[in-house]
């Protein structure tokens, strides 16, 4: 405490990285709140609810936004480069002050009172697709479509200097990810997919009977639940509800929330929902508690999100060792259904290759197809050069020439996903098929560095599996990027090899196959 | 447009008015969203949750405090006194202008770190007493509930010059209310019930095994639902769900929600806390849509509000003609428990009298009596004359002398109600026996005003009685006070005659009771 002690040249780091956390962590708060009120709009909220809660997640948005763009906060990440240079890159804090920087320099670049509106039209949106799809009626939430363009395109011209309209919105999902860049990937899988699924859907279909039998609901569920429970999904730490579009949330790293929906009379759709949301959930349960409440504490892009889900979902949960441990237990739910059907005879069946309407519901083989046409259909849209007015008979025009099948109306087409309903036209789909890429990859790495992987596969076992994800992937939440878990876990950048190679020998073992 | 007119001696009403209720429908927001994150942790939330969401609370908490006390919508009360005061006091401006003003001058004694951390403090005691309750572990809660007691006193202390420490946490649900008027009222209503209750509990006790059969969750459920969907709840704008201690939220006019717990094993519990929160309900979805998302847009008062649980619960629903009608459904529903019992036993069982242990469960005669101890009892722990560690015993004693019966454990002792375990002690009880007394009398109102009253419930038809209450009461919101709603309704001030006739008839049919 000597009177000569000379003032430091900058200010301590510990009060403001303190400052530093406290406002990120309110920002936080706000944005899980909002993510409630979105999870009750989905399962729970009567009708007449519906505008009320348009309006408070509209507030609650413009608030999370108005905090995150706090010109102090900006003050406090610049005092805090020294600090950050100082530490090791992937230290939390040194992650944090990274992410947080980038995160507030995105959002500066946007009016908060055009968040709100964003957010209310959303709910709007979202709300009037409810009724709207089971009523087929796309004339119902084509203004509201229209406007959601128009939003989108007014959220990408935010960010001026792109190469693509859609670069803007795809980059908030995937980060460093463009149209180019997708485009480009997306004509490599198309080469090896079409031809692919032609050779397949040339033979005899798979017999799907044995799914499409009557399956009471509750048993369902409680047998997906049960599955999940082996997957390493906790329940006290999540739960699982109905609701029109299966999706996962995330309120903290204790309450991590998962939707199926179930459908009587055809057992994939709620078992394979549930599967796939399990695997999202499984990501967000396996980051480190440690950046709970903070911009890190979250799956860090689309595309490693659903690298888990389509892994989970399909990988795991439509192979043949997975079903050899798990089908006499399906038979003992399931005995007037299933109780006489081999286990080759479901295998097959829950892997039939068709040409259908439902992405959601597609096989491995054309799964892509179904997400290249909402992709190019979303950039046109954003071009300007398609209307929505025109997109129904675009979307049936593009079922026709990719996959040889046309829905009969809109519910089964245009309006099937609610996602460019809920506010946002642009960078949506591409993480589905960037999913299944990265997916491959991780689990042919995974299955190399650890045998007890398969085996334990086949025995019922997750552990293994989860345990290597959780330490690859999982426990990093936002602290990596995409390209930097990738190039760690697997030892290089993304690549479709693993991916086509899965899809050879696991179909090649079914269909004869074009030669690869 | 004269360059000559004059300024306008001050600013104009209607953008001050206009800024006034965007400012207040932002803290209704805010507020709304916290009803759904608190409904959420009384449903369903996994218990992984419990941490974060009592951090989430405490920030809507504390932004929703910190708008209401902006001094910039003081200024705004300010400039608007003139406008005010030239409309007519029960205008929709005039009484927002009003109410809004005393909850600001209320609001602003309080500091708003100091309401984050009652938040806070609030969640996280909830979720504990959710554990301990089953657990009969008192010791768990013991030192959260000492925390409530200090804040609690802290919080009546931003209220300087009270008569008595409860006086301000009253205020809060009562307005107007002081302890010394809770105190003269239940000294009159002791001075009649115990003599009435001594003297129905000496007689046989009514045969009540009906009612404790198996009865399964879901059938319960259909029947309550039934009723109050006949009572008027509109399912459209609200929806029932389980929790451990029933309750009624709002979170917009259109979405109103009650919750309900069910025992398989006694009728009762289910089937009458559905019918009490439905009367909190019906108050809630009938105040008029035009003040929904301003402070006038809920109920007035703990005292009208319980009028309404207590009036649907027991006026209406423990009564003779309404079973006479709505009897032979529930033995439909239930033949093999109640196929055999006839009408009058079903009857005399659900108005059971006894010397009973837990409050929500109690008869008419004696709940008052319940309410009584646990209002003595808050004020003793505000007064200091009650420790915490004591607690416990003190209830068991007062058991004991006023009731004639003591628990066993905890569980059904001083942790049966969730309320002090939320985050305050004082101003939780009063209201319900407020209630009581007013329901009657407006009961009694109602029924003199309108003969279809009667013989609508007689029919199964509760039209007439809602839509008169929703006349004299529910449509104003908190435009009223309560003692202006019962001027309006009933032609005079708070009496305890009706309750008081009302009992003595009912149950003079069923005993011999002392004269009157």
């Amino acid at each position: 405490m000597s009177a000569t002690s000379p003032t430091p040249p900058v200010a301590e780091p510990q009060p403001l990285l303190a400052e530093l956390k406290r406002r990120l962590h309110e920002v936080d708060d706000l944005e899980s709140a909002g993510a409630v009120l979105g999870w009750d709009q989905s399962t729970y909220m009567p009708s007449g609810g519906a505008d009320a809660r348009g309006r408070q997640l509209a507030t609650l948005s413009a608030l999370a936004h108005q905090k995150l763009t706090d010109p102090e906060l900006g003050r406090l990440l610049d005092a805090l480069r020294g600090h950050e240079a100082a530490l090791p890159p992937d230290s939390d804090d040194a992650s944090l002050i990274r992410v947080a920087r980038r995160d507030y320099l995105r959002a500066v670049r946007v009016p908060s009172a055009f968040m709100a509106e964003l957010a209310r039209h959303g709910a709007a949106s979202f709300q009037a697709w409810t009724v709207a799809r089971p009523a087929d009626d796309f004339d119902a939430v084509r203004p509201l479509l229209e406007r959601t363009v128009d939003y989108s395109r007014q959220l990408a011209d935010f960010f001026p200097g792109y190469a693509h309209i859609a670069d803007p919105l795809i980059d908030v999902a995937d980060e460093g990810v463009t149209a180019a860049d997708v485009r480009t990937l997306f004509a490599a899988l198309r080469a090896e997919l079409v031809p692919l699924a032609r050779a397949i859907t040339d033979q005899p279909a798979a017999d799907d009977a044995c799914l499409r039998q009557h399956y009471p609901e509750a048993a369902q569920i409680a047998f997906g639940e049960a599955l999940i429970r082996r997957y390493g999904f906790d329940f006290e730490r999540g739960r699982q509800d109905k609701t029109h579009h299966p999706f996962t949330t995330r309120f903290a790293a204790g309450d991590v929330r998962i939707t199926t929906r179930i459908n009587e009379d055809d057992l994939r759709e709620g078992l394979f929902a549930t599967l796939h949301e399990a695997g999202h959930a499984l990501y967000e349960q396996g980051i480190s508690p440690r950046l709970d409440g903070t911009p890190l504490g979250r799956g860090t892009s689309s595309g490693i999100h659903e690298s888990q889900s389509r892994l989970w979902e399909n990988l795991v949960g439509r192979s043949l060792p997975f079903w050899e441990h798990s089908y006499p237990g399906l038979q003992q739910t399931f005995p007037e259904q299933l109780g006489a059907v081999p286990l080759d005879t479901f295998y097959r069946a829950v892997n039939k290759v068709e040409r259908s309407l439902i992405r959601v519901e597609a096989d491995e083989v054309t799964y892509n197809l179904h997400v290249m046409i909402r992709f190019d259909l979303e950039l046109a849209l954003l071009e300007g050069t398609l209307a929505v007015r025109d997109l129904p008979d675009a979307w049936r025009e593009r079922y026709r020439a990719d996959l040889g099948v046309a829905p009969p109306d809109d519910r089964d087409g245009v309006l099937q996903d609610m996602h460019w309903y809920a506010g946002q036209v642009g960078g949506m789909f591409q993480g589905y098929t960037l999913g299944n890429v990265i997916g491959a990859q991780l689990f042919a790495a995974a299955r190399a560095a650890r045998p007890e992987i398969a085996t334990g596969i086949a025995a019922g076992e997750f552990d293994p599996l989860r345990d290597w994800l959780t330490e690859q992937i999982y426990r990093y939440g936002r602290k990596l990027t995409t390209a930097e878990l990738l190039q760690r876990a697997t030892g290089g950048p993304l690549s479709t090899g693993p991916y086509l190679a899965y899809l050879r020998q696991k179909y090649g073992a079914l269909y004869t196959l074009p030669p690869g």
